[in-house]
């Protein structure tokens, strides 16, 4: 297994009748969502469809392409920003995510980029998210007035419904390029749907390995998924309102952005299936090691015990030794002979035994190795455990009914 | 006022007996902090000095040079990484600030310099922080194989205590060009010490403007301190022990990460002023309008009800033009003639709204425009508002004992 997850001090929970029979719950809760034809995103690790779609669509598009700009928001962007982020090395274009639309930002990626050289991808599953839409106002505007209608329009590529909303009107109506978000598979669920392959394969990134990696998961990996499906909803219940992911790895940071999306989403919810309120929710709170050793295991430590950390740790990293320089000086040559990666991770020992010894609920997902295979992994141990946890809180994971209300005031206070 | 704290639908506290106590309070301890000698950041906005030696030693070192490299961690990274993405339009030269030991970053940071070019500032109060240490073996190797050992001791600058510590050996030893953190300065309050003036003010930034900015606050804003400090507390007695900074600007979102070291090393404590228990601190969360809002605001209205929310918003930003195009479809033509600044306004205001119909606790900053002056004004505010936070408490916001354990455990691991 490529993802371990080592519950250290936590192990004998495991004995208890309570976590037992949650976890059978859980188990049982497992195969359902996977068996659920109505939940997609269980199928995408065997679906091939998309990452051949997307190659399709990449070869239509035109030569000499060197930057893909995505236009998207929330489950729209983070998965393409969590891969690209992670493999930057790998990309054979550069893929800019604009997912916001601050004035200052949009006016700099206008400025950063050459339209004759760039691929535009509006993303939107309901094709009316007004971040998105404005963004696309925008960009083709300005790729208009440089390379003329038709040029501008071959340099788009429209992700949306199959067949509702209006991109997909705008799509077929000017016979623009696009590609499906499949009706079963929610925003935040989507990143190996076109809504993360296209971006990542048009980008130079083997998205058939994330499939492989998410698969490999899905087929051995759904105890690992329970249990910490069982463990947020335990320690919840037990008032740990909060949930850190402590991430030893500057490279896996946006997988952190990204996760704590799918767990807010999914799982702070007001009524359960049956319309009876319940108000559940832990926050994710995302810290990265060793750094913010140095600006949160303060009060980690010493602030109330209102916490589970969850960390996340590389077992293989690469080799760059600690050279010997200033060994005359004092405090300077124990480091000698030893590697960052030694220093990484005797750090992470000791801010996990210095939190265990202060009490603090305290897990480790232990990851082989940074490729595309585990990120795949990560991709779906983390959703079916999100998926499993809201079927334990009995509340329905894959909606978000909370977030329309602000939408239709800013779109009010817009003279919509 | 260039930050205007906005009470919005909590204006009413202030006709709160409790809210008034205790405001007199910290009106009194804001005071008695700003007088306190052996409490040195609120002294900082008057003092040119560092500007001056900031400027000398940046006289003194080579020519050509394109980069300056920052080791350092915590206190010594945030505030020169907040100010530098804040303003990294106005930088003469390229500012990596290194605050992790990630192998794989250390690698990537190695082969993207050219030491020629290149000034290596090394931060650490203490002298003995084992991340700008192990950096500091690194690349003082990395520069010595390249340029030899005389070039390399001219192009590092060593900011540390200005008498003890390793690292002050190493400066006076060796005759490397080095700079004080004052003693009475702790590491999250040193932004406008060496820590942070030496880096800004050699890559371009005129750091003079960042503490009259300062200055400014500290003379007309101490209420608006005082009355966020006064909210803090309340609302963590209260039970909201997340406090959710909801920050609509790309270019601050840095800040965010600033303060919620300054927020979270200050105040999460365990025992009070007179050794007795008394365990305290909310976990501050970082969310970016309007992006989060497709990815935390879900939780935050259905979620649990256990939140302050403090909303950050520019007033005057840069005006784009959301054009016109694809007007003829439906969904696409409200925008037209508004700005994206209108956009993000609108937003906010939506977000706002929609968490206050929910009953939650919200307060809002207007911050007038984003200059080096409003950025100085927010670091003096948010330090004097940590800062009498604390004091109501009655703990003492300028310590950190929680992280020393972690700090030996990890140094046994590695042979010390």
């Amino acid at each position: 297994m490529s993802i371990k997850l080592d519950l250290r001090k936590l192990e004998s929970i495991k004995n208890d009748k309570e976590f037992q029979l949650l976890f059978e719950k859980g188990m049982k809760f497992a195969e359902e969502i996977e068996r659920d034809d109505a939940i997609g995103f269980t199928d995408l690790p065997e679906e091939d469809r998309y990452v051949k779609q997307a190659k399709a669509v990449a070869e239509r598009l035109p030569e000499g392409i060197d930057t893909l700009l995505v236009l998207g928001i929330g489950g729209s962007a983070l998965g393409a920003k969590m891969v690209r982020d992670c493999f930057s090395e790998e990309l054979s274009k550069k893929l800019i995510v604009l997912d916001n639309v601050d004035p200052y930002t949009i006016h700099n990626v206008a400025k950063s980029i050459n339209p004759e050289k760039t691929v535009i991808n509006v993303i939107s599953k309901s094709g009316s998210t007004v971040e998105p839409i404005s963004q696309f106002k925008f960009f083709y505007n300005l790729f208009e007035v440089e390379l003329g209608r038709e040029e501008t329009l071959k340099r788009i590529v429209i992700t949306t419904d199959i067949s509702k909303g209006n991109l997909r009107k705008v799509a077929e109506e000017l016979e623009i390029l696009s590609l499906e978000v499949p009706e079963n598979v929610g925003g935040r669920f989507s990143v190996l749907t076109p809504v993360g392959i296209f971006p990542l394969e048009y980008c130079g990134i083997d998205t058939e390995l994330l499939l492989k990696g998410a698969l490999k998961q899905k087929l051995s990996g759904k105890e690992t998924a329970v249990t910490g499906a069982v463990l947020d909803y335990l320690f919840y219940k037990q008032g740990k309102n909060i949930k850190v992911l402590f991430i030893y790895s500057d490279r896996l940071y946006r997988f952190g952005e990204w996760y704590l999306q799918l767990f807010g989403e999914s799982l702070g919810k007001r009524f359960d299936r049956n319309g009876k309120e319940v108000t559940v929710g832990a926050t994710g709170v995302l810290a990265k090691g060793v750094t913010d050793q140095h600006s949160q295991v303060q009060l980690y430590r010493e602030g109330p015990d209102d916490k589970l950390f969850a960390f996340f740790k590389v077992n293989k990293k690469i080799d760059v030794l600690i050279p010997e320089s200033f060994s005359q000086f004092e405090g300077f040559s124990y480091l000698n002979g030893k590697t960052f990666s030694q220093l990484m991770d005797a750090e992470c020992e000791g801010t996990m035994q210095a939190l265990e010894n202060t009490g603090r609920p305290l897990i480790l997902y232990q990851i082989e190795e940074i490729n595309l295979e585990t990120m795949g992994g990560l991709i779906y141990l983390f959703e079916l455990q999100t998926a499993v946890c809201g079927y334990l809180y009995n509340i329905n994971p894959f909606d978000q009914p909370g977030v329309e209300e602000g939408k239709l005031i800013a779109k009010k206070l817009l003279g919509y």
